[in-house]
């Protein structure tokens, strides 16, 4: 039952834990990325609502949200602005305007949320975190093998044990159609067919192929080939009978062999089957998919007109995207109780305030989490009770007898062991118990 | 002049360079907060309307963005939800949301976007970063100061040379209002005009003073007192008469005597005339100032009932915020070019492609930045001319002539002195080279 405190519907509100194993994730990620060469960029979360409308599709324009108008122009209920639905337009957005300042080619990377107003449920939100990274302005297929290694790695970083590339080509499918002799005007829909081999069963494919108004024995033959053990090099020799299908296998064959030092072999399969965004894709797709988890869990591919149709310059582009968010739940949970501070300096009183305060500075300065005690009871009892609810190590208890002795008792939290450290030397005590 | 590729008004792009410079400030100050034992927090961009509107008052709510109802209801051109104006609300709605659930006290930090439909200017943006630490459940005045010793720490870790504390009371406030028998209904107007000493000719305060209905000679020694030269020692003789007054030079005493260790005293000073957001704040108040720069760069105070107020639970907070836009313009430009790669490696044709992508890995794994060259001349002239652009401090090459010898041809780009490296030995000789 939501309540009226609860973020609004479809975001969240992440709190230490969460947010910690996040951004942890995120900084491993972006560490991958920069050591590719990739520079981050960040753009507003609110675009102009004509840089956005448009762009997506009818379906994706209403899932758009759009903010109101101010001031004297609110009442007439009308939007002129509207938050970010991908990273994807801003990207074309700063292509355009900032173009010869940007190197060539441009390798950036983007992490951050983007807003859609769809449905929400298990896993999908209205506030969610895209991470992508996109080259413009090269043509060389090495840039697609570079985007494609940069997301392995980043996955690797991020601790995700399996996981696999499908790996196909554009130029691949067109040579396939090419190849059974597949009519133009049939090409996408047979495409789009073809795609459910993973989930549905061949007698079904082909069926739906017929449907689509393949003779009967194209569509069987099609089936056939792309379901046989041996698929792979039937469809090999297959599109070898094709300009365009012997180029999109040379161009699959270039990248496995340039990731090949990197990407081991069983995590990357040539796919011929693999379709995706039809409408964009112009040279190597893949996806990214993970062992037990329905859907993909990243994608990627060559997209030369793209940034053009978005509204930005006409430039070659590749690149990949990874589905965070769906990542995020597959890798494991840390382990033991939160620690909030590694030290936890109790205040034995006002009088020894100031001297407390000092404690936290020099246990900080040794690198660790502290704070003194903001409660108020003067009880040893209850402040060590809020030193162990805050996971602390170590406990720094200083009263008269300690301020007799020059010394600081430091109180183990775990075994309940005290000693006592030299108050000049707190530092440097804290840093050795510490390594 | 605005082109239509520009971010949208009062909102801005982060290139590489610019994000770098203030993600390493926000790193900066993240760490000292953590160190604290502050822990993050991250709210949705935007909340539904009726949690935000209302709780600023009748102006801010005119600067809301609003986000219009989707779907069927976006003809109504009503607003249902509205990004977040600032990240106090947030919080509140937070502590409310979770309660039982956050530790006590709760002490959190927050650094995130927030968006105000405020006439864009010179500093001033729609879409800026706020950066908050706040603790919630704490009357202790040591949570006042560790607020304030947190924020001192963050602006010396950003580096920040000169800046300085202007720390006062709500009580002292009160306490001079009373010792000079200021009548209730007066109280707020004073103070209003107090707080202008450091802009205002102490002749011109004392005339508006007097507009406000104060006595002549009751705003004369009001005045006189606050601008004599011994006015700290003379306040303080004039506080120790009114309870509220003594009560609160207390709390500043007290405040001042906890941080000396850690705030150097040229940095802190008691400002009896420092007023700050009337309505809300109820105990220690302080205001961050920089040479040279007008206003504030960052502020704080304790806040008792205002966490009720913006609809959260009753519960004692005190906090601080940095204004991280104003010290992001004070800090030094970084030196010298931005460097996108330490390592570039050319690609001497196809032939020799993977064993590029392969040197590039072997940089990666030496901690280096690295990328294969992905442009489409086969000439080194041309390669080692990007290489020289991405600010690159070595280039490596691999042609026939050093596949023949087994090694890699590392190119210094500042010296131009070229050594070979062994192929398999190429991480340890990077490393070695970089240290």
């Amino acid at each position: 039952m939501p309540t009226k405190f609860d973020p609004p519907s479809g975001t969240r509100d992440f709190l230490a834990r969460e947010y910690e194993t996040r951004e942890r994730a995120f900084a491993q990620i972006r560490s991958v990325f920069a050591s590719y060469g990739f520079e981050p960029l960040a753009t507003p979360a609110f675009e102009r609502l004509d840089v956005l409308m448009g762009k997506y599709g009818d379906e994706s324009d209403k899932l758009i949200f759009k903010i109101l108008r101010r001031g004297e122009h609110e009442e007439s209920g009308e939007a002129d602005l509207a938050l970010r639905y991908d990273l994807t337009v801003p990207l074309a957005r700063v292509a355009a305007a900032y173009g010869s300042q940007l190197p060539v080619p441009y390798k950036r990377y983007a992490i951050g949320p983007v807003w859609r107003a769809d449905r929400p449920g298990r896993g999908r939100y209205r506030e969610f975190t895209q991470c992508d990274l996109d080259t413009l302005g090269s043509t060389s297929v090495l840039a697609d093998a570079e985007a494609l290694c940069a997301q392995h790695d980043a996955l690797s970083a991020v601790g995700l044990g399996s996981f696999r590339f499908l790996l196909n080509s554009r130029r691949v499918l067109a040579g396939l159609l090419d190849a059974f002799g597949v009519p133009a005007d049939l090409g996408p829909g047979v495409l789009i067919t073809l795609d459910k081999l993973d989930k549905l069963a061949p007698a079904e494919v082909a069926a739906e192929l017929r449907g689509r108004g393949l003779p009967e024995a194209q569509a069987a033959e099609l089936v056939g080939v792309m379901t046989a053990a041996d698929a792979a090099e039937k469809i090999r020799d297959v599109l070898r009978g094709s300009d365009e299908g012997a180029a999109g296998l040379d161009e699959v064959d270039t990248l496995l062999s340039v990731v090949a030092g990197q990407v081991p072999q069983e995590r990357i399969a040539f796919t011929p089957r693999l379709v995706r965004g039809l409408s964009y894709y112009t040279g190597p797709i893949w996806e990214l998919v993970a062992d037990g988890v329905p859907g993909s869990i990243g994608s990627g591919g060559r997209y030369d007109h793209l940034i053009e149709q978005l509204g930005g310059p006409d430039v070659p582009a590749t690149g990949a995207s990874l589905g965070v968010e769906r990542i995020l739940l597959l890798l494991p949970e840390p382990e033991g109780g939160h620690v909030r501070l590694d030290v936890a300096v109790t205040v034995m009183g006002e009088r020894f305030a100031a001297r407390s305060f000092g404690f936290a500075a020099a246990a900080r300065a040794a690198g660790l989490r502290a704070s003194v005690y903001l409660g108020s009871s003067g009880k040893l009892g209850r402040q060590l009770k809020w030193a162990s609810d805050q996971g602390a190590r170590w406990a720094l208890i200083y009263g008269a007898a300690e301020e007799e002795a020059g010394t600081v008792t430091v109180r183990d939290m775990v075994t309940g062991d005290q000693t006592a450290a030299p108050v000049a030397d707190l530092t440097e005590y804290l840093s050795r118990l510490a390594r």
